[in-house]
């Protein structure tokens, strides 16, 4: 049978899914070049071994729970509960690393953060008058849940590489005069991507402040907090004395990808019709049930033996991997400093902000850097990298590159950058500056 | 913050899932009683040791592939490819087991058979005069999914226990003079849940010739397809000459249920604006990209280890169980024939069906079946079951009862059997009978 693709749902031949195939599709077709492009974690700290070390460590741990053979049997074969079988232990780590309290109940396990973000904009929003914020650019993995729910997105552009929350009061402002229910604002708070600009504590305080006057629900999606050394500012939710944030988590940058597996913490209260209140968790673990009935077992039995192994502590897990993606964007400032001194930036029209950790860091050029640059880039100077604009639901970012850091030896570093650097001179072609670079004096967060 | 449960999606208040939650907690306050009412596999065959075999099993196909360590670990860590990292063993299986052919580029790995549902409604459904046609009673997760994504359904009531074709062809005739467009039908071919019906070859040869002729797509979902004994009447995608059928497939009943691996076959191609074609598979990943980004790495790892056990035999996997469930299914008709003689089901107006295999079979009674009968049952007679009308979207099958025997163990089914026996004729008050019984003398399918 032949469908026609006009039969199909909108959302299937959406710009934002078409770039990230675009990306797949390059990455694909050019082996051997140094690719700034790919968001995968470092996997030189992994071995396959990790993997038998922490399913028996949570067989052990059940075990010494008092569990006999077929409770520990059950916990592996069967099908977990929709909510999740390992909410206690998730809960206990963000006591330990983040030093918040949240009951087990206002956890859901999810299959990684996507899934989370998925629930989280089934539940929420109903009708195409509500209105999902998004601090751009963004994530685009939030566009397309969006789109795949016909949820209605507004966008708050950065300033100077930056979330302005003065700005986003307007918008909800503009939202509501134009009769629309702004319902939650989307932020990556630590090492975002795609930029790798992190909000500073009085930012993080004064949009808490905002939400909680207009009753706007914060998501807070931290996947790069702990791919930076410390100290850290607060979570979003740790600060969260009015419980406006729904915090989305993963262990996909932390234990592996491979796991896939998330959670989402959401401790706040439904009222149904009769005044009765509901956990926001048991609506979000019922919608789930019929996404994906429920996480893997398999998949929360690894996530638990890796939170077991440092009583929580994931930034000890991550030391490793932290230290990994520090020297990497360390070298990639340092490579791209001494290729591109003041001088020569600003003949160039180029700069660049300067994230202390994570695994993003935003490039402005003097020039376009869609797709077309991108093949260019590919095919002549054999460097990947991914253009800003993806990450742009209304356009804008047609300058700028994200580069990713994440997953590149130092040796990798050093000729990437140096084909990156070829690459944006002979695309900039003596052009002038291009107006004001995102954060480039201060951003050393 | 407090949310208004009226400003939330409408599913998330659906008595679909108010339903689904009543039977997990009424399951939670009578753990005591024997259920007939859980839809699990039998997890007397497995071992926890069988995971890390399988998932050295694993390793050792790709070493002896020729993956060098780093390949391996990549494995294991990465995040999968969207469309999934074991199509060729899942299409080498389907052709060791059923002798059909699948292109491994026609195969999306899945989060399970309900995130297949999900996707594949997803895509195909755009517009409210879309319809999904369900043959019901059905599995509450295709209802559920379509609720989520507001899909229109309706019902294709089965006939004395059984699909009938000319049915299915009147209900597609009738939403196209009302103008709507029947997209797909879901049926479960074998020892369907919730009634364990099976649809005999000349029925599966009729329903793809109206599929073909009427431009319907069929999503042919068999979880229990190998949870009964041999042989078995050929699966509707392997007689699918027109690629009329979408199938859905999952390893949780056969593998493990918390490997949460499942997968969907779709060799259809759509043709989009400018007359290219592309796999419709395609168009379900890039969905999938957005709702779960891909399906761990590490289920899909113990997934192909235990197909590369058996060379893609599930079959002979999963012979142990079979013949648990078929022996199972066998005691528990044969205590309901001992204490419910032709005479004594005639005086109170009961019956049942009689499969040949699979989990499930439908006891229809002369009294209400709902939610209080439940209560009743669970609290004077130690015995829990499901209400059939849980699995009807529009009304029906009040007063029916699934009974599920998957998980007991010889000794529960006698004990359970009496007890439900002693619920049935308390509840049933010396009325008459009730009409017919689906499919009561005939079906040992």
């Amino acid at each position: 049978m032949v469908l026609d693709s006009t039969t199909l749902h909108s959302s299937i031949e959406d710009p934002v899914l078409d770039r990230l195939s675009f990306l797949n599709e390059i990455t694909f077709r050019y082996p051997d070049a140094v690719s700034f492009a790919p968001g995968q974690p470092y996997d030189g700290f992994f071995e396959v071994e990790d993997v038998h070390a922490c399913l028996r460590r949570y067989a052990k741990y059940l075990e010494d729970s008092g569990a006999g053979p077929a409770q520990v049997r059950a916990a592996f074969h069967r099908y977990a509960p929709a909510a999740g079988q390992i909410r206690e232990l998730i809960a206990h780590s963000l006591r330990q690393e983040e030093g918040f309290e949240v009951a087990p109940e206002s956890i859901v396990v999810t299959v990684g953060a996507q899934e989370a973000m998925f629930l989280v904009l089934r539940t929420l929003f109903a009708t195409p008058e509500d209105v999902l914020l998004l601090v751009t650019p963004c994530y685009a993995g939030i566009i397309g849940a969006a789109r795949l729910l016909d949820v209605t997105v507004a966008a708050v552009p950065e300033r100077d590489g930056r979330l302005v929350v003065a700005d986003l009061e307007r918008a909800v402002r503009a939202q509501r005069a134009a009769g629309r229910r702004p319902r939650a604002v989307y932020v990556v708070p630590d090492h975002a991507n795609p930029t790798g600009s992190t909000l500073d504590l009085a930012t993080r305080v004064e949009l808490l402040e905002l939400a909680r006057r207009c009753g706007l629900l914060v998501l807070e999606d931290s996947p790069y907090r702990l791919s930076g050394p410390g100290p850290r500012p607060a979570m979003l939710k740790a600060l969260d004395g009015s419980r406006c944030v729904v915090q989305l988590g993963t262990f996909s940058k932390t234990v592996f990808p491979g796991a896939r597996v998330g959670y989402v913490v959401a401790d706040q209260e439904v009222r149904d019709g009769r005044g009765r209140i509901r956990p926001l968790a048991r609506d979000l673990a019922r919608v789930k049930s019929m996404v994906t009935v429920n996480t893997s077992s398999l998949g929360q039995a690894v996530v638990a033996g890796a939170l077991l192994g440092v009583d929580g502590r994931l930034s000890v897990l991550n030391a490793g991997a932290a230290e990994h993606y520090r020297r990497a964007m360390a070298a990639t400032l340092a490579e791209l400093e001494r290729w591109l001194p003041p001088g020569r930036r600003r003949e160039l029209g180029v700069g660049w902000n300067r994230p202390g950790g994570g695994f993003f860091l935003t490039l402005r050029t003097g020039f376009r850097t869609g797709t077309a640059a991108l093949e260019r880039s590919a095919r002549e100077f054999g460097v990947l990298w991914t253009p800003m604009e993806f990450f742009h639901p209304f356009g804008g970012g047609e300058r700028d590159i994200r580069l990713s850091i994440s997953s590149l030896t130092p040796g990798q570093v050093v000729e990437g950058v140096e084909r990156l650097v070829r690459f944006v001179e002979a695309s900039s072609g003596g052009r002038a500056a291009a107006g004001p670079v995102p954060g480039t004096e201060s951003d050393a967060s």
